[in-house]
């Protein structure tokens, strides 16, 4: 009862070793129906942990041995233990968010163990506030961190009132959607294709064999420093080896402010989450008198449209890319940053219209599996990093949800840094907010959690240039 | 910088897998001192935490590669981070003993990887009753159960004035002891010591290799099915193939209570604690109509005056013997099965008494390393259990302790399941209690916080027997 493991799966599980989990993750904060009894939170670990039948997805685990010649293959954990995966933690005294980020850093910097299927969910009470938060984890040989905010966001629900809600990991028949939630899926701006992203990924798994037209591509975005595509940017302290320690910071900001900073200024909300970091970095940089002398440079993947990037595609999706942005570090005006971030993220979303696929599919590969392409990198004589700081910002839902009652308040996400890239910035945007999850290595990356002070400041300076 | 790993230490880690973790645990209450303020446990933490220097023993881990010819090593941890290694944790609403017993199950049933140094320490609080909780888990390759007891006693104080005091991990200058405690430490009876234990098992561990005398005296113990010494048990649910699940369950209980039993009836501490395990395990099991009609046999490890067993010590110490205790599980009455396990371990010391040093080195390493000696019992052709239930009583300081002012109220083990040994029952005396310590793999072993119950109405049983 063996089935293959694809590809880009199996270069996942074996890039990974104890300073680079390949687990990405999320944080829920839940707010309590109405009436939640005392034991409330130990209902809804219960209820997550009692599930009928578990999806099978969650019930495999990578196996090799002899009798599968060597090959890693998923083979289903015949002594499965929900409760070995399902668990329900508390918070120490005083119950501050920064008592369940220092929790969910803790979580997040051990490794799934290849012996059982490779998730763990938390439900955590403790919350001064009396909030419920849930921390969840799954390896990326699983899910991409696209698809776990989508899975989870999936068995969600918009009604206050619905009950009998399944866990993500249970097993359910087809959930029908509503028309809105079909609609809202099919069209999400921005929204990222699993599968293009997976089938990106595992053209670069195949690093040893990469196709002769990906090497010429990348060679000649190498030699091409100028360009929003290429690989080129300072060395910075962000850019080191790192250990297995991590650090997770997260904040939301309204949606309705970065909107009127973009409208005022004839940027994109995008614009603006990049033009965040941005200064904030530019800040801690300074404060560690660690900043470089040239613009930093964001990978920030975005989504295209197949027929502008003349991507064949089956499903009639969408293709991704990645750009290489200039940061504007280096300038000390907010506005004239905000500018700088616009202006290369619209020249980098030209250059991506005009590329082959192929050309895209390179792109992708480099911008979306650094910790499996590094060979490919040294083997093109790359040996400053190719950027300093990956960027996303992945569309989650719009309008208000719930489980079983309980409401969705944010959703922030725990991603993966891996050696070079010793932070890794991640946005969900969901009900109006703009949530940001700041994933780092504790030792490269000192005092993560100040950035989030320095987002807030750089968004307040935002406002004032804006003059909104 | 990598140092040999000794063959039984080799030999703990190659016979670890997913559903036998070969650490051990002990789970430490204390009560706060008088006057502790609101941050008290996150105090008593970053003490732990924040140690000068770490002892080298916490900073190893094993390791193998094609430089080491493929043989496991030590290797110091270059990125050693001990906010992985000591945790604060909190306990859930409402904060019973048995949300602590359910966290500890927890922690215990996931393996420490071999990625980073073997052991971790949780600060817990929460408790509803204001004691604060610690487990901490140790792989058997670094230490046995008798020594991390000993090494977690070893930091403590009779003194609850005395402040600044180190954690267990930490390194420090040796520790000079009071003549009182020294004198303790070398005359505890029954006490087993750690080196004497370490060599029987350094021989089971090179069962490869097992000299022929121990193989005859195997083949004779084996024959002879009425000896104290033979191992021959009845099959029980307890003696299958267990799961990585575990569970486990603590109580104390006045020595005192225990004494007087045994004062009345003319028998020891030691089988009082046995007959309470016979009668508690006789219960359970008709609960489950699974009683077998001859009587259990348990595991008893014994100390021996180096005299007596004729063993040359280089140390002055003891030899380490086991005894198979019949345990009278099919005798009804309280009394009678009290009699019987003291006639048998009687018998048992008598029979240790008069074998030969290398006799008694191959009755311990059988007694105390199954795990490992598996292949060697399966050559002999044993198919039936060796005997059905490990009962070991470790002895602990018999006065009260503190650490840094917060005074020791009780100490309990948590040790390990194997392979058709799924229930461990390890007692620790410490300031005037018997503490209890049940681990057992939470599918073969259900209910196992049950046995806590008949433990208790087992003693009271006798008691009356007794008329005290």
């Amino acid at each position: 009862m063996v089935s293959p493991i694809d590809p880009t799966s199996t270069a996942f599980l074996l890039a990974e070793n104890r300073n680079m989990p390949m687990h990405v993750g999320a944080l829920e904060l839940f707010k309590k129906p109405e009436g939640a009894g005392r034991h409330y939170v130990r209902e809804m670990f219960e209820s997550m942990r009692d599930v009928d039948e578990v999806a099978p997805l969650f019930l495999k685990r990578p196996y090799r041995s002899a009798r599968t010649a060597g090959q890693l293959v998923w083979r289903p954990d015949e002594q499965f233990d929900i409760e070995h995966h399902v668990r329900h933690s508390a918070l120490p005294k005083p119950g501050r968010v920064r008592e369940l980020l220092e929790l969910c850093s803790r979580l997040h910097s051990t490794r799934l163990a290849w012996e059982r299927p490779l998730w763990e969910a938390h439900v955590i009470e403790g919350l001064r506030d009396g909030r419920v938060a849930m921390y969840i984890k799954t390896h990326h040989a699983l899910v991409d961190g696209v698809s776990a905010m989508r899975l989870l966001a999936s068995v969600l629900s918009t009604d206050p009132d619905k009950r009998e809600m399944p866990a993500p990991w249970a097993r359910t028949p087809e959930r029908p959607k509503t028309s809105q939630e079909r609609d809202k899926a099919e069209h999400a701006a921005g929204d990222v294709p699993v599968q293009a992203l997976r089938t990106a990924l595992g053209v670069s798994a195949e690093a040893a064999g990469l196709p002769g037209a990906l090497v010429k591509t990348l060679r000649k975005s190498l030699r091409n420093e100028t360009s929003p595509l290429s690989l080129y940017a300072p060395r910075t302290i962000l850019n080191q080896t790192i250990t297995g320690s991590r650090r997770f910071a997260a904040q939301d900001w309204p949606i309705e402010r970065l909107r009127a900073v973009g409208k005022a200024t004839g940027t994109t909300i995008n614009d603006v989450v990049i033009t965040m970091c941005s200064g904030a970095l530019r800040t801690y940089l300074l404060d560690l008198k660690a900043l470089p002398e040239q613009s930093m440079v964001a990978m920030v993947p975005v989504g295209l449209k197949a027929q502008q990037s003349h991507l064949p595609s089956a499903e009639g999706g969408n293709a991704v890319g990645s750009i290489m942005v200039q940061m504007g570090t280096q300038l000390a005006d907010p506005g004239d940053r905000l500018q700088a971030v616009h202006r290369s993220m619209r020249d980098g979303k030209e250059a991506l219209a005009s590329m082959t696929p192929v050309q895209i599919l390179a792109m992708s590969a480099v911008g979306q599996a650094p910790a499996i392409l590094t060979p490919v990198l040294r083997m093109q004589g790359l040996v400053r990093p190719p950027y300093n700081v990956i960027i996303s910002n992945v569309p989650g839902p719009r309008t208000t949800h719930y489980w079983n009652g309980a409401q969705l308040l944010g959703t922030y996400p725990l991603s993966i840094p891996i050696n070079g890239m010793a932070l890794n910035i991640t946005c969900t945007s969901y009900d109006g907010l703009m949530c940001f999850g700041l994933t780092g290595c504790r030792r490269t990356v000192p005092h993560l959690q100040v950035l989030l002070t320095y987002l807030d400041d750089e968004l307040k300076a935002l406002e004032k240039v804006a003059g909104v």
